[in-house]
């Protein structure tokens, strides 16, 4: 037997207890008299006591063995005299009576250490030790629970987990494929899925009526900070309801996670319309833990002179609650910071409010403070708040305030981890105008309803159309998004029209599922929520990297396994392919 | 709303609701005052009625809708005058009041009944509809309820499930790799994993203790029936444990799956060792299913002048119980059987126990009664028993005899697919000979560790060495494999020695596993069960591709959607290669 207990099991009323506890040697500490060791594993830590008095030749034998050994020992559980009770297993410790090294270790490059000093590349070089770290550990046990639990709540609604192909045929559309050449069918390739929406779909022409799948999903974009090329959804779908089941249901999903993962009670998600997140808020994924939403101003501060406000198209802001107190180099600041390419403004119009209601602003010379006034009135603000505003383009200004109320609610600390803020954001378009290619796209993909009361926007005016599609936002992250589908041939068809598909295009790029709806398809819908982002939400973390186990890092690279590498010659000739590349 | 209930829920207690139902048209039957339609979803069929003399406009509508329109009805259950106790809603029927076509359907390509007349191609190519056979949708329920089984059960023993990476390294050693071209990294590859096998070992390296994942792995080998590019494991490991432990853990999870799944009690696995098995069985997964052992003869058939038994190697049979009175045909078609280049024999010696106990052999030239009887001895047989004997070069004639076994078994009614036998085949060779490369090479890998008792034959007789390495095998299936591995430097080095590697050779091919252990490994160990094999023996059949939603064919294509496929010169030309393919 290599263990009667873990490291982290025992507690005061094991004492006088034989055991047999296996792990790697966290820290040995040699006073002379005394050595110790915090044995590591899994569960925890348990220390490990060497007399020198009682027992010299195991002393000995302890002072031998270096961190990150792995270690077996036998001992009798002995009350702490000083206890730490900051530790489970603080109370007692081992007086160990056998000591062996299964297996040595060399000294690992970085401290296995919460506070480590290894940097990021080398810990990714050396993830199996990293992995070692407490931290890391606990993140992909998180991981673990909130995939049993989706798992749970699901497969007690009725879903079938049902997996779908990862070999499966390049689509012109979207986001960029992985490919496998194929051996067996020479000059063919495989794709690796982007995502099994097809397959889902499919699956309700099947009749499964309710299908979910946690599935690794796969995209050769370019990466930025955060993206992976393979990454992991939870992926559902089902029959016979309307929007108002699907959000019932997931929402389900989302406060069954919280409660039984975090002991959070979310109650109901709140529901945002897409034209009003835009409009309040700036962007389709609101950060709602804190309120601060946008005033619109055009009404109270147009014709008085300042040309910046006339010429604009929107005048808008927020107001910062007790920040009139903002030093000139604060102020400034925040105007670096809306002026940086990312954000793309040109200022701020700052206006003050003093304790005693009077209020001061930047562009004073043209507004008196009666107009101010009204200025203060549209905010509701109050003594002692700031009224930042800004002015152009509609889409361009909201955006820049969008990220300006942001900064905002990260300086006044408003944007703690540990609080959620969960809400649906509801009827996105359905289409896209692209000037560039002077025609409409599909927001999410063709077979998307409009809303029913829409529909006869079809023929005059599609743009304004509304699609039964909605996302999960929380804390301002989109952790999930989906579309309802009950697409009569009719509106189908009307829907490629004015997609600018001829019958043949629609045919070629659609063909395949259209005819497969032919063959009778109920209304469904569905959503796929972005796994990685979910747990690392709920880890309380912005790096989705930390709740992978093996991840990649910003060039695609696993530089662990040293992935991608070259292969032999022989392989490529077995898959009838070249590579173009020069050395 | 779309539906109050299901079409597989309502029973007597439900006359007289008013219940909303949705499905598709099973079948319409028109009898000229009534219609009844049978509408199916994925719970069950739903008789509808209509009644011409009370209803005729809804009785015309229904005459309208053809085999697999998907329909929404109103309607008032109603007891039936002729109950069909065979259907669990067999009892009920719906009074439609309204009806609605919510997709019209094309006439399918086969029937969506049990015994369709569509054939194999066509029930893939339209797989969508061969999914709507209960069956099939049966097979896909049972595979959801044995992932989330395992899941549950591993969950309970602290597995964590860790989702390793798909996006791998090409590794030159076993079966051939499916290779993704890296656009980032051009010139290089990445290769799709066979199995998790590295990374599990690195999870235990990294101290995760107890590891599992339901895990989809890909080999790109010529495929024969039922073996498919893509396939899933259920993979495991664990650390600080023995054998024992591993072989306690993994057979509670199939006896938990038996019980849960299927409600049977599988008992305690009975253990053979790999040379009984080949010795009793002739082959390392045996059906247990039945007894039918083989007996060895060389020591009562030898030199009596039969030269066929007199050269031969091994003189081995079995005894087939109550089968003396086969007729010459039938004996004649049996050593057709094994004389089937498939099994490779020359033939068989029969040798009848009479009703009386007297034993007729074909060779009874050569041998006395008295000597036949010894051979009845040696079979224990018993009167009305036939006795079938094969002879040459064991390993051979082993193979031969148990294919002759498993036929006899097949003939006999004893291999009944709802029986189950399970069992533990242990202490497998760690090397193998290969004669082609004067080489030992790996059985397993090359870091499973030897059992104790053999290690001193490391240097004197290599071949003798039996693994730490098992399988586990239901009715002659092997469904699960693995081994155990705790290895001090010292015999990995002796190991890569013994397997012909230079230090450079074994650095370069297992180099990073290697570097991995040197940092503290445990003694670990694991299995990996095929989940599509092990869910086609839990639904009683053959074939693996009944199991999967998406199979590909014996060309390794979906010929639903038509992968792999030729893709865009764009493509090729971002990924830096060209085909060598010339059409």
């Amino acid at each position: 037997m290599f263990r009667s207990h873990t490291c982290g099991e025992l507690r005061n009323s094991d004492i006088g207890k034989e055991v047999i506890l296996c792990g790697w040697v966290q820290r040995s500490r040699d006073l002379g008299g005394m050595t110790f060791i915090d044995l590591r594993d899994r569960y925890g830590l348990t220390q490990l006591a060497f007399n020198m008095e009682s027992n010299a030749p195991m002393c000995e034998a302890a002072r031998e063995v270096s961190r990150e050994y792995v270690i077996k020992v036998h001992g009798t559980v002995k009350e702490r005299e000083s206890k730490n009770l900051k530790m489970p297993t603080g109370e007692i410790e081992i007086i160990v009576t056998k000591l062996e090294v299964l297996n040595a270790a060399i000294t690992p490059p970085f401290t296995i250490e919460e506070n480590t000093d290894g940097g990021d590349d080398i810990r990714m070089k050396y993830r199996y030790l990293d992995l070692r770290r407490s931290s890391v550990r606990a993140n992909l046990e998180l991981r673990h629970r909130m995939a049993i639990e989706t798992r749970n709540y699901l497969d007690k609604q009725l879903f079938l987990e049902v997996e779908t192909p990862v070999l499966i045929k390049s689509t012109p559309e979207g986001a960029r494929d992985f490919v496998v050449p194929s051996r067996m069918n020479q000059g063919q390739f495989y794709a690796l899925p982007q995502s099994p929406q097809t397959f889902k779909q499919l699956l309700m022409v099947a009749g499964f009526d309710r299908y979910y799948q946690i599935v690794k999903c796969f995209r050769d974009e370019d990466l930025r900070a955060d993206r992976q090329p393979e990454f992991t959804q939870i992926d559902c779908e089902m029959s016979f309801i309307e929007r108002e089941d699907i959000l019932q249901t997931f929402e389900g999903l989302v406060r069954h996670l919280f409660k039984t993962v975090k002991g959070i009670d979310i109650g109901e998600l709140p529901r945002m319309t897409y034209a009003d997140a835009m409009k309040y808020y700036g962007c389709d994924k609101p950060d709602t833990r804190f309120e601060m939403r946008f005033c619109e101003l055009n009404e109270v501060v147009k014709g008085k002179g300042f040309k910046v406000f006339d010429d604009a198209e929107l005048v808008v802001g927020i107001c910062a609650k007790g920040c009139a107190e903002y030093s000139r180099k604060q102020t400034d600041e925040l105007i670096e910071f809306v002026k940086r390419p990312q954000v793309g403004a040109n200022g701020i119009v700052y206006a003050k409010i003093g304790a005693d209601g009077s209020i001061k602003s930047t562009v004073d010379k043209f507004y008196s403070t009666e107009e101010l006034n009204k200025w203060a009135d549209v905010f509701n603000a109050e003594p002692g708040d700031l009224l930042m505003i800004m002015a152009g383009e509609p889409n361009k200004t909201r955006k820049a305030l969008n990220e300006l109320r942001l900064e905002m609610g990260t300086r006044l600390g408003l944007r703690n981890k540990d609080k959620y803020q969960c809400l649906w954001v509801v009827d996105f378009p359905l289409l896209e105008y692209s000037e560039d290619a002077s025609r409409f796209f599909a927001m999410h993909h063709p077979f998307t309803s409009p809303l029913m009361e829409d529909i006869s926007l079809l023929d005059t005016d599609p743009g304004m159309i509304r699609a039964n599609a909605y996302d999960m936002v929380i804390n301002g992250v989109e952790v999930g998004g989906g579309e309802y589908s009950h697409l009569q041939q009719r509106i189908a068809e009307k829907m490629f029209s004015i997609l600018g598909f001829t019958d043949e295009e629609a045919q070629a790029q659609f063909g395949f599922l259209m005819t497969a709806f032919e063959y009778g398809a109920p209304p469904h819908g569905g959503i796929a929520f972005g796994f990685d982002r979910l747990c690392s939400l709920f880890g309380g973390s912005e790096s989705i990297r930390d709740f992978i186990a093996f991840p990649k890092n910003n060039s695609g690279r696993d530089v662990m396994i040293d992935a991608p590498s070259t292969i032999h010659a022989d392989q490529l000739k077995e898959l009838g392919i070249n590579t173009t590349h020069s050395d």
